[in-house]
């Protein structure tokens, strides 16, 4: 493929990064009221922006921490630590997101968890907690054998693009189900593709977009620390043989 | 990783496949009133049932035809034409699904093309046949130079699993815009989480999972045919160097 650096590739990624942050962010503030921290709508708000800011954003940046050129020498450990603290970030304002929805449905009486977007969104957020709690365990805690890094590490790495997808799956149904929800009644209905329709649909596409360069430079070789597919995933020396 | 068999996985696929496509079936014909070809809500049953058959089953399919081991050896032709054909045939449904919601549409006076899933529908249809038309004239027609195949394949082999993510998205929120439109006004709220939710939020995982499962085997480094990295595209000889 052509030879691309991965520099200029890094910086267009964090600006399409910081753009789905600030499309999400618009779209609450400027078309759904605002924010707020007492269950009603404006609390929900934080959900789509908690979401994407940590599930699809910052777990991209945190995908890549082992793609940076830096990373490729010298000793594993302070990377591997970049890699957890900005996994454990996103993880918690995803937690944050997911009690803003539950905060939101339960003031309303509305029920939670049924559907196809909670239910992907739910089983996206319970993989990606097994996924931290496993790869804490094996790759950070010091006493998981060599070999059971060196077997574990590719497992990590396929769940991690896998997480990523089903991320970017959920956002894409949540926003589509959130405009039919608020585009009716007293605004211009969604079918006539009024401004936010418009804002809120390039949301999506940007997050899309977002999503698949993170996974296509994730799964470039060229990229790749060049012992990425050795067994020394472990902080110390692997004995002589 | 551990040495997963690709036949019997390939048999799990397949049954997962038929299930797919069997629960699209089911729920077009069981709860949304069966099938029509006059423009009313029974043909809009066609759109998912064709768009899941073909977007995700039969091009999950045809992706992982350079898998199977006997495409290992011996010449690679017949199975590019394999490929060709199954990724034509599933094209060939994908437009037949597009018509059935367009039709549906201009017959109920529905606008197209205004949610954030037709807008990822239709890029998805258009990426599949720009992909179809470039894969055919680089690795079918016999005049590309072997340069020009060495160059695009990685190019071609990324967009197509992209294509595939960018499906199951679209399936995704499809279904969950389905379910909001449908179980509303006389019929149990989806809120109520009726049989038919359960039933069509089941269908979505299983669609997740069908796509997961043929990303992680494209990704699967021993199931590659072996010289899937060489620049021998071509279906003639290279010359020696």
């Amino acid at each position: 493929m052509l030879d691309l650096p991965f520099l200029p590739f890094c910086i267009f990624l964090g600006g399409l990064g910081f753009m789905c942050v600030a499309f999400v962010s618009a779209w609450c503030q400027h078309w759904r009221g605002g924010f707020a921290l007492d269950g009603s709508a404006q609390m929900f708000n934080w959900h789509p922006v908690l979401m994407v800011t940590g599930m699809v954003v910052l777990y991209g940046a945190a995908a890549l921490v082992y793609r940076l050129p830096p990373a490729w020498s010298g000793p594993k450990l302070p990377w591997k630590v970049l890699h957890g603290a900005l996994t454990l970030a996103a993880f918690s304002l995803t937690v944050l997101g997911l009690v803003a929805v539950f905060r939101f449905h339960n003031d309303h009486g509305t029920p939670n968890m049924y559907s196809l977007h909670s239910w992907l969104g739910l089983a996206t957020v319970l993989l990606f907690s097994c996924q931290w709690l496993a790869g804490f365990s094996a790759f950070l805690l010091p006493w998981a054998p060599a070999w059971l890094r060196a077997l574990y590490k590719p497992v990590h790495v396929f769940f991690g693009s896998t997480i990523l997808m089903l991320s970017v799956a959920s956002c894409v149904s949540g926003i589509n189900e959130k405009l039919f929800f608020s585009l009716k009644n007293g605004t211009t209905d969604y079918k006539r593709l009024p401004a936010e329709a418009v804002f809120a649909n390039t949301l999506g596409l940007l997050i899309i977009l977002f999503g698949v360069l993170v996974l296509g430079a994730l799964a470039r070789p060229s990229w790749k620390r060049p012992d990425a597919d050795s067994p020394d995933s472990c902080q110390v020396p692997a004995p002589l043989r």
